[in-house]
Parts: C-alpha cells; sequence; structure tokens
C-alpha cells in the first residue's frame, strides 16, 4: 500500500529511491532543513494545507519563571533533527519562520502507565513523550512514520488539506491515545484562553481551544475521529478555575462527555487486542467546530490511510510535475524539496463550504476565492509571490483577493503585514503586501486594479504604523523616534514606488505622482559623505561614527547598512549614483561577498548566522536576496553568474542541515527556484525578471498556460557556469532581463555556457534593467 | 418627551400617578423587590428581552484571597436598593435568581479625574463608582434614571429587545465614558476569559468578551456607537499577558484603535462643550459583532433616545393591556409590576437575523422559532410557563423549541436544566424541562409530540445525571449516593409523570407504561412508619434519627421534609395515603402553615428567609408553591381560599421589599398572578387548574385567541375571602377545578363571596381535581 512512498532515510542523511519508475514527487525529501536553521518541519502537508501534520521534538516555553529562553528559536517548527525525543504530533507548523506559533491539537499514542503531562527531554520518562530513532524515520511528501521507543509504538502520518490522519500501530491491547490541549508552540504561561472538548459519540470528538500567542486570538476547532471505538477516557485541567459552579455536581474527570478548562489534557482509551491499529483523522477549521465536521467528511470521510497517503502524494506530484530538470539525483532532491516548500504556506483558512474567520473575527464566506492566511510578506513579496505568479498563479490570485479582505476587514485599513490564523501579527517591518498586490498586477494575474490600489494607498496612510506620518512629512524616519528608521525608510519607498506603477497602470496619474515622490524617499536616508544608508535625525543631520557594518544600533532590522544600501531595488542606477558611481557601487558589491565579516557583528542576530553567510552577504536573511543580481546593472554583469552558482553550492544541500537559514515560507527555496533557472525578480512590480544563469543543462517548466519552456545550457558547471550567450527560439537574445510576457511564451532558451565571462554581453544600455531614474541629475 | 413616565419616587417608596388618564403599562413599579431577597431589578427592559440594562450598585466578587464571600448573593441582579453608591449600568442580568452571573458590558459617565478602577463601595472616591440619591432615581417600564452625585451626570436609560440606551447629560465639558470589559457580576479572578474591543471610527466600538462563569463559556459581543464623535481614547489592561508580540510596535494605550486583554478598562472622552448630552447605544449578540451591528441598525438605528423610550413602554403596554383590574393603587401597582416581572426571563437569545449560538457553541439559525435563554426551570415549571401559555402561548411555544434544540446540540442529550446565554449551568434537581414541554402539549400550545418525548426520553435515561442509573434500578436514589436523595427522587417522579402523559398524548402505550411506573417511584422514599418522604439506603433501609424539619443533611434540596414530602403534585391522593390517611393529610397541612420554625432549621439556607416563611411554609423558595392548593383534594377546600389570600396580603407588596424571596425568573410573580385569578396549575401537564378565590372584585383577561374571560368576586376581602358558589357563564359550576379549555372559551366567571367558608361546595368525588391513583392498593 505504501508502494508510492520510496524514500528511506538512511543514517538519517541520504535518501535513496527504492524503485526505478520514479515520480517526481518521490524526490522530495521533507528533512531538508530540519537541523538547525532552517526550521523546516518532517511531517505530512498537501500543497497550501491548513495542516501540517509534525512531530514535536520540543518546545521550549516562551519564558521561564519570567526568564526569557534563548532556545524557544530553535523550535519555531517544532522539530530539531537532533533531538533524542518526541512529544507528539500536533497540526499546525510554520514553515521555515524565525518566529514561533501554533502546535495546535497534539495528540500522542501511548501504552502502560497513564502519564498527562510531557516531561523534560532531559528525563523523558517524566511525562507521556518519547524516545525515537532516525533509522525509524521515514519522511516523503505527504508521509512521516517513525516508531515511538518508548511504547514501540509505529506511527504513521498522512494529511489532507484541512484533515490530518494518524494510524497508530500499538506492540499490547491497551492503546491509548493523549489529546493535550495546552500544548503549544511558544507556549507560554497563559497562551491558551480556553479550550472545549465534547466527547460526541465513542468514535467521535468535536472542540476547540483559543489561543493568545503570536497570533493574538486564534481559534482552533477540531473533530476528531478514531477508527476503534473509546474503551474510556478522561482528563485533567492543570488550572482548575477558582469557580466551577453546579459542574462539580458530576465527576467530570473520568468519562464525562464535555470539558472546558484553560489547562486541558485528556486521555482516551482503546481495546486494541483484537485490531492493534487505530487510525485517527483530526479535522481542523477555524469557524466552528461544525465546519470541522463538514472538513472531516468532506475530505477524509471513508477513506482508508493509504488512500489519503496516496491522494497526499499525488497532489504534490501534479504541483511538482510542472518541471522537469536533468541534474544528479542530490540535485533533485534539492530542486523539488525547494519546489515541495514554495506550497506549504500560505495555508488555506477557510472551510470546505467557504467560511472562514476573518480579521474582524467574524465568519465570513468567501464566495469567488479561497481564502489564505499565514503571508510572512516581508520574506515572500521577494521571490515566493513572485514564484507563485508563475506556476500557479491563480493560486496568488486568491491569496492577493485574501490581502485585500484582510484590508477590508481589518480596524486599521491595513493590508497583512503577517496574516496568522486570521490575526495580524505586525512581525517585521514594511507594507509588503503592497508589492505582491503590484507584482500580481504587473505580470497580468490579478485584475481589480481599483480595488488594489484602494487597498494599497490606505494601507501606505496609516500614520500611527512604524512613524508613517514622519516619514510622509519628512521623507524619512528620523532615528530618535525609531531603532530601525533606515531600513524602514527604504522599505516603504520601495514599496511605495509599487503603489507608483499599480497607480499608472490603473490610470490614476494623481496618485502615481504622489507615490513617484515617495519612491524617491530612499535618497533622505543617503549620507553622501560616505555613501551609505545612514541612521538620520529630524533636524536633517546624520548619525555620527557610524558603522556600516552594524546590524544592531545603526537604524536598520536585521541587517547592516552594508547589504541594506542595495536596497533599493526599484532605482538602482539611483543608488549606484548616491554611492558614489559605478565604481564604488561595483567596488560595494565585491566587498560584501569577499570580506571577512567579524563575528561581533551578527552574533547578536538570531536571523544572521555563520552558516549563511558569504563574506559579508547575508543570505540566510531575506534583505540581500537580491543583491547578487545588481551586477546586471553595472559593467561586470557576469559576476552575477558567478555568485548564484557560488550561493546555491553553498546554501543549499540535500542534508538535514541544507539550508542557510530560516526558509522562511518558502522565500529562501523560492530564490532557489528562480536562480536555478537563471533568472530572478529583483524587482516585484515590474513584469521583469534579471537573468543570472541556469544551474542545470536542463529544466522544462510547463506553464500553467500550457505552453512549454525549455531551459537549455548544455554543459553547465562549478566550471563552467558563465554564460557566453543566449537565444530565445533561436533568435539572438542580448538583453540581461527578461519579461514576464517572455517567460509566458515559452519556447525554448539556450544558454551557451563557458569557463570564463563573455564580458561584452549585455552592456548596451537598452540591454539594461528597469530602473526608476538614471542616478539624481 | 418623556410625558408617558408618570410615576416617581418619593421617599424612595411610594410611586404616584402624575395623570388621570393613566396606561397600564404606568402601574409597573419596577423598584419593587429590588432590596434584600427580591434580587429584582430597577433598570428598563423590553418584554423577553436580551438587554437588561441597570445599575449595579455592586458586584461582590465570588472569593477575596481564597476565601468566598457571602455578600456575593445579594448581588444576583446587582443591585440592593439601600447600597449608597452606583458602579456603573451594564447590559445584562437575572430577574430575581438566586445564583448569579452576567453584568456585561458596563459603561459609567464620568468627568474629571480618571478613574480606571470601580472603587469600593466604602470608598467610592477611590474609583469610578458614584454616590447617588434615590429622590433623583425614576424607574418605569422601560425607563430609568439617576443622578450621579460624584460627577453630576444626569443618567438616564431605555432598552430595545438587543439594544440598551443610555443619554446622559455632563455637567461640563470633558464628558467621558469608562467601559470597563472586566466588570461582571459574581465576578472572580480569571472569569474574563478574553476581551477585544475595536474603535471602527469615531463614533463607533465594536467587541466581545468571553466569560467562564455560571454561564461556563459566555460570549458577548457589542457595537457601540456615540452620538458625538470620540476625541480621544485610551485603555488599561490590568493582566497584561508574558507575551505581547509585535503589538509591541505601538503606543496602544492611547488612541490605538484595536486592543485585547483579559482585563481591559477602556475610557472615552468627548468634548462635550456645544451639546452636554451624549447617547450611547450598545447592542448585544451571542453570535457576533457583525451580529450586533445588524441589531443595533435594525433596532435602534436612527431613532432618538425618546423614541426608543416610548416604544419600550409601549411594548410593555401591550403585554400588560391584557388585564384590567379593580383594586387599590398599591395593588394595581404589584399586579401589573408581577405582570411586568413573569415577562422579563427567558430572554431572547438569537440576533434579529435569526442567528444563534447554540449550546454546542456552533452558530444556528433559528427558521421558524424564535430562540431563548434563561430558563431557569426548577422554579419556573411550577407557573411561570403554566402562566405564558395562558397569556402569550406563541411565545411559550418557542421557548419549548429553545429547550428541544438545546436538547438536539447537547452532547449529553439532555433538555436544559438551566439554560444560560446557550450554556448549560446544571443548577437545581431534576429533569423540569420535562413538564414544560408536557404542559404545552397538554394545553395545546405545543404540537410536535413525538420530537418532544423523544427529547423528555432521552432526557430521563442520562444515567450519570444526579444518580439518573440508581433511580432508574432501585426505583429511588440511595442517600448514601447523594445528599439531596430524596428531593431529586420525588422530582423525578413528578417529571417522569409527565413523561407518561406525553406518552399518551402521543399514543406510545409503550412508554406510558415504562412511565407510568417511573411516576410511582415516590412510594419509595415514604417511610411508612412516619408518613414522611425519608432518606434511604440502598439496602432499603431508611435513616434514623430523621427530623422531617430539617433542612440539611436529610436528603433534600432547599426545603425540609414537611414541605417536600407533599411534593407529588400528580398524585396526591397517594401520598395522603402514605401519610397515613385525610386526617393525618390535613393536620399537616394546618400544622405546616401554623407551626413556630425555629430559626436553626433555616438560618443556613441562603433561599429560605423569615420573610418567606408563614410557619413551616415558604413561601419565599419555590418546593412549597402549591402546597396551599392541596386542601382541595380534601374535605376542607375552603382553608385555600384562606391561605393563598394570607400569602398575598403578607408576600407581595408594592414596596422595595416587596417580595418575600427571590424572584426567580418571574416564579414568584407568576405564582400571585394565577393566585389573584383564583386558580393555580398545581399539576402542571395536566390541563386543570386547581380554583382558589379572586383576590379581586373584578379582572377581566383578554386571552390570546380573542376571547373575553370576566373573573367576578363582588365583595371580596380580607374578611369576604370565601367562596360560597361559582357560576361559569351563568351556570352554576361545582368542580374544585377548572380546565385549560374552560379558560380559553372565556365568558364570566361569578365568585359569591362570603366572610365564612362554604363547607359543602366541592366535596363530591367527581368536583375533586386529578391524582394519579386514589391512594395506595
Amino acid at each position: 500500500m505504501l508502494r508510492k512512498i520510496h524514500f528511506c532515510l538512511l543514517a538519517g542523511l541520504i535518501f535513496t529511491p527504492a524503485f526505478s519508475q520514479q515520480r517526481v514527487v518521490d524526490y522530495v525529501n521533507p528533512i531538508i532543513g530540519t537541523n538547525g536553521m532552517g526550521h523546516t518541519f518532517p511531517g505530512p502537508c498537501v500543497p497550501f494545507g491548513l495542516i501540517q501534520l509534525s512531530p514535536d521534538t520540543d518546545t521550549i516555553p516562551h519564558n521561564i519563571n519570567g526568564e526569557y529562553q534563548k532556545d524557544v528559536y530553535k523550535y519555531c517548527a517544532g522539530y530539531q533533527y537532533s533531538d533524542p525525543t518526541i512529544v507528539g504530533f500536533s497540526h499546525t507548523h510554520l514553515s521555515g519562520t524565525g518566529h514561533s506559533d501554533l502546535g495546535d491539537i497534539l495528540i500522542m499514542p501511548t501504552v502502560g502507565e497513564l502519564k498527562l503531562n510531557p516531561g523534560r527531554a532531559d528525563f523523558p520518562d517524566e511525562g507521556y513523550r518519547s524516545r525515537y530513532n532516525h533509522a525509524t524515520e521515514r519522511a516523503t511528501a505527504g508521509y512521516y512514520e517513525v516508531v515511538l521507543d518508548d511504547y514501540k509504538v509505529k506511527a504513521q502520518l498522512t494529511a489532507t488539506s484541512r484533515v490530518g490522519i494518524h494510524k497508530y500501530t500499538y506492540p499490547s491491547t491497551d492503546g491509548r491515545i493523549i489529546l493535550d490541549l495546552n500544548h503549544g508552540i511558544y507556549n507560554y504561561d497563559g497562551k491558551v484562553l480556553w479550550s472545549h472538548l465534547r466527547v460526541e459519540n465513542d468514535t467521535l470528538l468535536t472542540g476547540y481551544r483559543i489561543t493568545n500567542g503570536w497570533a493574538r486570538t486564534n481559534y482552533t476547532y477540531f473533530a476528531i475521529s478514531f477508527s476503534q471505538p473509546i474503551k474510556d477516557y478522561g482528563y485533567i485541567d492543570k488550572k482548575k478555575p477558582d469557580y466551577v459552579g453546579f459542574w462539580r455536581r458530576f465527576n467530570i474527570d473520568r468519562n464525562f462527555p464535555e470539558i472546558a478548562g484553560r489547562s486541558v489534557v485528556s486521555y482516551f482509551n482503546f481495546d486494541t487486542s483484537n485490531n492493534k491499529e487505530l487510525v485517527v483523522k483530526v479535522a481542523l477549521s477555524g469557524v466552528s467546530t461544525e465546519g470541522a465536521l463538514k472538513n472531516l467528511c468532506a475530505e477524509a470521510g471513508g477513506k482508508s490511510f493509504e488512500q489519503v497517503v496516496d491522494e497526499a502524494a499525488e497532489a504534490w506530484n501534479t504541483k511538482l510535475d510542472l518541471f522537469e530538470i536533468e541534474g544528479t539525483e542530490d540535485q533533485k532532491a534539492m530542486f523539488y524539496t525547494s519546489l515541495y516548500h514554495t506550497m506549504i504556506n500560505p495555508s488555506v483558512y477557510m472551510d470546505v463550504d467557504k467560511a472562514y474567520r476573518g480579521l474582524d473575527h467574524n465568519i465570513h464566506q468567501a464566495e469567488d476565492f479561497t481564502n489564505y492566511t499565514i503571508f510572512s510578506l516581508w520574506d515572500t513579496y521577494r521571490a515566493e509571490h513572485p514564484f507563485l505568479n508563475v506556476v500557479t498563479p491563480m493560486q496568488n490570485a486568491d491569496m492577493v483577493k485574501s490581502m485585500i479582505r484582510h484590508q477590508q476587514q481589518s480596524v486599521h485599513k491595513m493590508l497583512p503585514v503577517w496574516s496568522l490564523m486570521g490575526n495580524e501579527n505586525w512581525c517585521m517591518s514594511g507594507y509588503h503586501a503592497v508589492p505582491v498586490l503590484a507584482d500580481a498586477i504587473a505580470k497580468g494575474v490579478f485584475t481589480e486594479k481599483e480595488e488594489a490600489l484602494q487597498a494599497m494607498v490606505e494601507t501606505s496612510n496609516v500614520d500611527y504604523y512604524d512613524h508613517l506620518d514622519d516619514y510622509k512629512q519628512l521623507g524619512y524616519i528620523p532615528f530618535e523616534k525609531s531603532s530601525t528608521a533606515v531600513s524602514s525608510t527604504l522599505e516603504f519607498a520601495y514599496d511605495d514606488w509599487t503603489i507608483y506603477q499599480t497607480a499608472l497602470r490603473a490610470g490614476n496619474e494623481e496618485i502615481a505622482k504622489q507615490y513617484y515622490a515617495r519612491a524617491l524617499n530612499y535618497r533622505n536616508v543617503f549620507d553622501k559623505k560616505n555613501g551609505f544608508a545612514c541612521p538620520r535625525y529630524t533636524d536633517g543631520s546624520f548619525k555620527k561614527d557610524f558603522d556600516p557594518l552594524q546590524t544592531h544600533g545603526e537604524g536598520f532590522i536585521e541587517g547592516n547598512s552594508w547589504n541594506f544600501s542595495f536596497h533599493v531595488p526599484h532605482d538602482v542606477y539611483g543608488i549606484m549614483d548616491l554611492m558614489g558611481g559605478e565604481k564604488v557601487f561595483l567596488t560595494r558589491l565585491d566587498e560584501l561577498f569577499e570580506m571577512h565579516l567579524p563575528k561581533k557583528y551578527y552574533e547578536k542576530n538570531e536571523d544572521i548566522t555563520e552558516e549563511g553567510l558569504i563574506g559579508g552577504y547575508v543570505h540566510g536573511n531575506e534583505p540581500s536576496h537580491h543583491i547578487p543580481y545588481l551586477y546586471a546593472w553595472t559593467s561586470q554583469p557576469w559576476k552575477t553568474q558567478f555568485w548564484t552558482r557560488e550561493i546555491i553550492d553553498r546554501m543549499y544541500r540535500n542534508d538535514i542541515n541544507g539550508l542557510g537559514g530560516n526558509d522562511d515560507c518558502g522565500q529562501m527555496s523560492a530564490w532557489y527556484m528562480f536562480t536555478v533557472m537563471g533568472f530572478y525578480p529583483v524587482c516585484p512590480g515590474t513584469d521583469q525578471y534579471v537573468l543570472g544563469a541556469p544551474y542545470f543543462p536542463y529544466l522544462k517548466l510547463r506553464l500553467p498556460n500550457g505552453n512549454i519552456l525549455e531551459i537549455k545550457a548544455e554543459g553547465v558547471s562549478d566550471t563552467r557556469r558563465y554564460v557566453q550567450s543566449l537565444t530565445i527560439n533561436g533568435k539572438k537574445y542580448d538583453k540581461l532581463y527578461i519579461t514576464h510576457a517572455d517567460l509566458l511564451k515559452g519556447g525554448v532558451w539556450e544558454f551557451k555556457m563557458g569557463t570564463s565571462p563573455n564580458k561584452k554581453r549585455g552592456q548596451k544600455a537598452e540591454n539594461k534593467p528597469y530602473s526608476l531614474t538614471n542616478g539624481i541629475k
């Protein structure tokens, strides 16, 4: 039955195909990035599903006795490969984020002594958690299995979009399920506001919990079915309220079908003497238990575990099969796993009947679209959403619509900054839903321009957001008001440029004019004395003793000025000029990749780690992702070809440590996907992709419009990494960018590769990519 | 504008009409019962409305430092007339209960120094509460006003079904509103699970809170409009969570439009320099803020405060105008206020679009009925619901339907025991929704017999409820299992008799037979040795050293055996026989009313007080309410006529202390309403009312079917209290009961009254009311 699950994890690291009739889905290795900084999770999900059912190896609480726990950062996805125990399997996980939440509705199979607390990693026997061995672990797209050594229980997991499905094989006759409604990632004391559980009958539970976490008010409803009848059950509430009212009339601890509380851990015993297998189906909903039940019936009703495993793999295969490549097995694993990682988040946030909980906490109907959440926009506006515009544009259009609905439901009238389970969590800076809308419009993916433009304009005028009032008045955020004044000014200016573009496309000249001016605001934070973006005060003066390599205390968020000064993707010639011309610009770029960055410059920052560095270039975090492509605006465009291949070779490996930084909801993987194709959306909101070089000798993309694009780069390798020439459908192509329209046409792009650069290619001004200005006149 | 509000409170006690063109609504004196034990509230509401907007004079927390506060009992309705301060005006109140909750969404107008805690009654200057003087207080049906002395603010209140409307007249230019989302009746530390508030624009708020109180999970959504724009606003959260996430980016304490927390107290400042009047409209919903907004628009949109005052008075007048009586002004005040009290609870629990939150916490549509909550059934099955069957049967039919929906949504498959805001609070004993259904069916008010019967049968078989398993097996609840074993056995037996009756009416002989047997279970707790209902053990033996006057420790709930042994309304001859025959039965009845009950027998019981006692008869609590009518089964039926008038004279007065006990959601008042008409539903589930004697010389009832019933008792008085004869439409009528069919026909009932009883009347067996058996054969 599991014939389609071919990979097995040998020594915890290497996957080998078991059959020769390989499907692309079989290359996916969900274990990539599950150790260290990747913050990916190994458990099953389907593309853009609500469910990410995965083992949690630990969930260090946010604080213990008032002390912030640094290790909490490791557990953004609940799993660290190096951990020796599994606490249980919970149903919601963020893929690759650098802040954490979720881990909702934990299920753990146990036998023997009843334990109702998870216990500590160092003392697993204290609680219900179990030791495990990676040799028993299997992870493929849509399937996961492991043996829980302490109980000798074999655990198998799969998922539909809204239902997590567990199959447990017990060693003995006394199978048990722990349902811990208090478990969560980034749990702090008081995170669970309330939980409610009903035993509807001997094979069905319903309930919900409300949490106050990164998602400030998160409603998680569930419906849980068991394949065997419950024998008996009970619960504890670790935080009994002072007042229990007349519920005290009942013996509610045992076999009482309706329980509620702040810290409920329940258990269900089964007689597994005739059948050692128990299948548990857990449907979630953000709306109601009724919605969860509908989801359960519609997606998993009557289906065997094995059937769902097949369907999940097939769902992935359909998405992944858009691409074919020539490459080694490891390269294919990396490629298809990257593609897989671009389609975990965002996640559908809507029941099968199209009801969803809006940002206003009311229930809405998504009549003409699918509602999504988990928009990590500071990360994903760069390459993730542009990538979805290429491979699954209708879904990205629905994501845009979801963002606009969010804006309409927002009391602030703001597009999402970071949308998490129908909540705004306000993480990171800028208003980067704006470029996502602009890019979808620029590429013809989203067509309701006026509605989008209104949402963008309203968003960019929420004066109490990140000192927008000062920004609008002064043209920059003064440093005495904000510790991230410079980076926010740069980000606002770019976002504003995308409003300018959208206004042009919508034919609204007045708004275009206004936002053209705002798009140039980046100029206001460049100190011409040193050519760096610098903290500036209200009086117009710049900060003295400024260190462009320092991330902390210099006006930037998660990046130093050396990197962030390049963050003007819409006006590269503008910054080139501000820096002192092309020569300085090129020197700066070269130095960025070649410098030695002393540890003191990043050791305090969780998002910047040694693994993610090339010189002072930080691939492990987002603000620098476009920088290797900026050579295209200079006379040395071939350096993009050198460095992009270098980054792939060093930062992307088919390995538990295979990601050089947080995958950040697919952004790191989308960078890879574009880059291996040979181009990158440096400036989302234009219709241009800046060319680098293909990574593989052959890549085929079945475009959603039915066209086929073949990208050929015969003989490409680490030594033959330089583009000599390019023909598109047989015609010589000298530009350093291609357009979205070029892409959609498909055809054959043939790159001639060589061991040294063709330094003449793309030097003419007409071959350069878009820039708002040609520099400061 | 307030010309229709005629009553004013002089010296805090006496109302006088100001106009001669009196409407019946003007007799209502909501202040009756607001001191001491009545637990009524003075603020405005409309019949069966969701809103009861009323001043809270205090809300002693349930416990302080872990100590249970006895005074909490005084504040079931949030108001005690003798209190010197008002904390504010909250929107939900229970009418006359003996346990407490609600007091949701408190509004308090203040000026001057900003205070965000209520302060203590003894130190009002500590907080936002204010002193007041009863001389400034006015309370009529649908209207309340008072001057808050500390702020010189005149407060006026009125209500629609789902909207509370406040009008505040400030003395100065700096009007302020405190919105305390932490305030509540029976507040305990942790009762508020979560609250959320949005400032939608400068005149509109939305939000909600979720509480864990007597209603275990109570969702109260609101929409609040102001007649003037908010100048500025802010809030405090007295229980900030350990983790606030990225909301820390904002200065959320001041003028930030979206706040949430566990203990939120907010304030809104207004510039009242041009207009000192501020009208605040507060709509509630159990469903969503969207629902609250719909309620606001549909019921109060565009209406002036004065218009709503008029409409509320008119809504009451329409209900009250069913009756006309001859009597003194005080008698009319008592009469119409009692009628008013029968129509405060139950309360509508459904938005204007018919959406409501069900017992399963899901949102349902009440397609073909109006959904109600607040069913205090241990109290109200006796006379309140039977009374509604007479005066507003369509509403009672919808209440029955609401109970059946509750049963269908219940995981226990139980009809409500005590339904509170879509929650089951399990208060008190029995399953007395069952007789309410049976009575509505017996009287033709509710016709879906099979659906009702199924709900009744399922309810009576929830084995873990109050030892039903033992009851079904042994025929009684053994005393070693339950401290209220005897009273519950008696209550179950009666409830089961109503299932028997309903099964007969539904033509289901098998169920009828089964429940006929269960209806006789009362016999199993009578000890023939003393003729009292006594605690009995599993082995069949009765408790030794049994004291039939003692309430505590003898197997009864809120009543002693002397009273409770009469609690077999369906088989009066049966208990007469068990007690030792008519002579003993009569002696017992007489002694009950004439004995001196030493204080030790009731001092520990909050529900039994001296004011509510006549001898050992406890009118202040429900279990005895039918007892004065039991003389009808004996050879001395005239004693009913004596004692019922005695009870009215002593227990019902147009006075702040005018109720001899908790009004209990209208039960005490419904007893009055039946009794003054001259009859009472001793055994709901039969179609019979047992006759006493009219209290007024003339009473006219406009029946809902259009017929008119006139009840004449010329010359009736405390001395002429005995019925000599009765003619119905001119025809002599000798029975001691009338039927619901007789009542519906209307016509003229003419009682001849005299100073001494006509001892011959009603002696023949054929004239006696219903009894299941003629005694034990």
